[in-house]
């Protein structure tokens, strides 16, 4: 993120397969919180998620990566080593183009112009 | 836009002047649609908007920067000085984020199921 007198750039990476968009922003913080609940409905709640949505997001990913990133149980669910994989190489991926951006974004940024707030 | 068995990572450059989203790649292809069409109407017509929304567009970026990136004129419109350097300057920050996403997107495309197609 770059900050240059109250303006910033914002960059979103999507993960595509074909023409499905597979991995997100979205998705990383729902395996975050999973990680952090221990459950998909903790989860669900925390992001402001129906029940029904998060499960469907867990279990497209489960079908998309090549080993399932979330192991459910009836006491909860767990990111796999996967799902931890994935996740920290998403974040790994989110802060190189953020820093890539910091350094790209400065001219444009220069252009806007000044704000009063 | 980074390429493995099928799988690829899109990333997309968005500037926020404190909360107000400025500018991202639908603002730069409409800049680019009056660089080649020479007139806002044509450009909507190119990008399948309405001439309003396009015309909304080019009066937001009028303001949002620090000189008009758009000049019209009864026979047409055309880019500033302005506007030609700051679509520039977005098409440099678009490839280097991708060039960084393309570095570090292998590694989470790399643990995607392989697929049919």
């Amino acid at each position: 993120m770059s900050v240059t007198g109250g303006g910033r750039v914002a960059v979103k990476a999507l993960l595509f397969a074909g023409e499905t968009r597979v991995f997100g922003p979205g998705k990383a913080d729902l395996l975050a919180a999973i990680d952090r609940t221990g459950s998909i409905s903790a989860a669900a709640r925390t992001l402001g998620l129906s029940y029904r949505r998060a499960w469907l997001l867990v279990d497209a990913m489960n079908r998309d990566f090549g080993e399932p990133l979330v192991a459910t149980a009836s006491t909860g669910a767990t990111l796999s080593d996967a799902g931890r994989a994935a996740l920290a190489a998403y974040r790994r991926l989110e802060a190189a183009v953020s820093d890539a951006a910091d350094v790209a974004g400065g001219e444009l940024l220069a252009m806007l112009a000044p704000r009063s707030t």
